[in-house]
């Protein structure tokens, strides 16, 4: 069975690791920065010498195509990608393995003289992880076509920079045009970010989805008092509410079951003085589920429980919509092919959703669409101790390999 | 019945709080500051006014001393008192009363002719509030010999300045000796600085001790994760915990009942990001009651919660005493007498344990000694807002005169 070269795809994960590397082995690709420059030039030269038609479009996308012979002009391709831009400390394996497996998937086919019926691509999308820049996905936004080119051109960074301007400034603002050419097919080879697929001691996950997103923020004021002389019974304790939340949030992702979460990741109490009975307090919620109308049930019964705590520990909360993305389903078809694919080269397998965005999921809005995953040491993303073992990198290049084979024959 | 001049003891608390006035009514004479001298100047003034015998000791505390015809030099005084410093943002009652309505009842007594069969004092203590200098209640601490005087001089406060230094720079590095005189009994008038007396609309608070204090932090820490990737059953979720914590010693206070309170005042999680699980949190709990027995016992279910924490969550936790104060208790024969007199001025009564410390607890340690509180509205203290009712602060001088009057003439 045709595999792809896995010392070849592994030297080149190391050789775009030195753009930005930081302490600990991981790499700072901040989008549209220097560094980011640095690692699409390479990234370019290797799709050119590869002998692929690299097109950069409006929002500095790039997507590098193999027509073999008896395609036709207008054939749509099958698409592989991800991105190579980084959050401030970031891994060397988020983003750049989809970019870097889906070449080495078109090179071994090219020297395999194996020819698949449709063209193939291969794409890095423009600020992916919104550190510098958001919102997080840009790129694949705007070739999706839920952006337009000029709006996204005006978007001011963290540092005061304008995307249109930072594009030019690097040499990637390109001539095609943006929403780009529709894909037959989109698949995704990722990392998976998260523990599960080491803790279930599984090599590949067959990616269902990606979670709905649900962030509120609520501000709970309540009434200072002396921790010493107001008695428990007169208290309006908004740090107390604010704790209320953050076990009822725990409590209710435990009920509904998996894939429900749930997370307070931040919480404030002011005055925060050891003997102050807090006068406020400030908490984040943040709810995912892959079926939208179980996790709107799970914000009905957030606002349920924020109007019984009122009651109960007269207090007034305030609550707010910090972000809210629907849940996307990816296509059923491109799921059981990924499944399908790594089971036929012998390896476990496990569906489940993605807990964090890709930009499969912009995809999915112009074609069918899928993603592969393969696991994260400790789960740790995000960090320059994220790592994935090199036999689990190569074999999802090789499940991305069957993927597109058949994607592309059929 | 005797009682007190009601319109003086107000105007003298109007002209005092004209010393550091600040924006909403309030007054900021931190100790040892030029506001607290020109509030201690005076004060001392007044002192001399009515004829009273003032020193000054080496902790800078004032101690003002009538002796009427027919007392011996050697006899015991009953002293009253309480302090006029303040914190940063404080109110114009909290400490000034007691000491001004000492003065009061001193002045009313030499005018009525009555002749008590002890000398009486009236003192103000040096830095109570321990805004400044840490401890609290410096001067009384030292007064009663808690401290060495030489240790209290060299305490550096939060602006680097010494304590000796500044007692000698305002002029009250005085030339008595420390530990002072010990007084015959100790009664100090105080605002109640919580809620109580004005909700269950009772005029006079009958104090019988002082809360032992247990201040415990706990550093929890967890793994940081991706909010979206982490599984619930996977997490060791650092914040979670700490809200755990949180709405347990809730729990454990409205299990075990008044006069047990229990505040979570202060709350941190790390990385404090939205989409990130809490990988570390930092909480402080305050624990308080009379009885010293009862508050080991709360801190014991404390400890053994943190412990069925740490396995449940799979999180460690370091736990650290802040602070611990044992409870104090109050003679029994002053409080039984300070009830006496406020029902015997026609007063509602409630017998009551402080929240917060007071100078009578270091008084306590040496002679009999006992509290008189007047209702705080909305049991706001520490703030410019702070206020007491004009009737409820001659009510508590009468109660006072009453209770001196009679320990005065046993």
């Amino acid at each position: 069975m045709l595999r792809v070269n896995g010392p070849r795809l592994l030297s080149r994960l190391d050789a775009l690791a030195e753009f930005g590397a930081i302490e600990g082995g991981g790499c700072c690709r901040l989008a549209l920065t220097d560094e980011d420059r640095a690692g699409r030039d390479l990234v370019v030269s290797w799709m050119v010498d590869a002998g692929l038609d690299v097109r950069i479009d409006a929002i500095g996308n790039v997507i590098a195509q193999w027509s073999p012979q008896g395609t036709a002009p207008g054939d749509k391709a099958v698409m592989m990608g991800s991105h190579i831009d980084t959050v401030r400390t970031g891994g060397r394996y988020d983003g750049n393995l989809g970019v870097l497996a889906g070449l080495e998937v078109i090179e071994t086919l090219i020297e395999s003289g194996q020819i698949p019926a449709r063209p193939l691509a291969v794409a890095f999308f423009t600020d992916e992880e919104g550190s510098r820049f958001a919102p997080d996905m840009l790129g694949s936004l705007t070739y999706a076509g839920g952006m337009a080119v000029e709006e996204a051109h005006d978007i001011v960074g963290i540092d005061g920079a304008r995307v249109g301007d930072e594009l030019g400034r690097i040499g990637y603002l390109g001539v095609h045009p943006c929403p780009g050419p529709v894909p037959h097919a989109y698949v995704e080879l990722h990392i998976e970010q998260g523990p599960v697929l080491e803790s279930f001691n599984t090599d590949i996950g067959v990616v269902e989805g990606v979670q709905g997103i649900s962030w509120t923020e609520l501000v709970i004021n309540g009434q200072s008092n002396h921790a010493g002389t107001t008695p428990m019974a007169m208290r309006h304790d908004a740090g107390y509410a604010a704790a209320a939340v953050c076990t009822f949030v725990r409590d209710l992702a435990k009920e509904m079951g998996p894939p429900q979460v749930a997370t307070v990741g931040s919480l404030h109490m002011i005055p925060d003085l050891v003997n102050v009975v807090p006068g406020r307090a400030t908490l984040t919620v943040d709810l995912r589920h892959t079926d939208d109308k179980v996790l709107s049930e799970a914000e009905g019964r957030l606002a349920h429980f924020s109007q019984h705590l009122e009651g109960e520990e007269g207090v007034r909360i305030i609550s707010r919509t910090l972000a809210r993305f629907e849940p996307v389903a990816f296509d059923p078809a491109v799921v059981s092919l990924v499944e399908r694919a790594a089971e036929g080269l012998g390896h476990t397998t496990r569906r489940m959703p993605s807990g964090a965005g890709h930009d499969a999921q912009m995809l999915a809005r112009v074609c069918p669409a899928g993603m592969v995953f393969v696991p994260s040491v400790g789960g740790v993303s995000h960090n320059p101790a994220e790592h994935t073992e090199p036999e689990d990198l190569v074999a999802g290049a090789d499940v991305l390999l069957h993927v597109v084979l058949e994607l592309a024959t059929r």
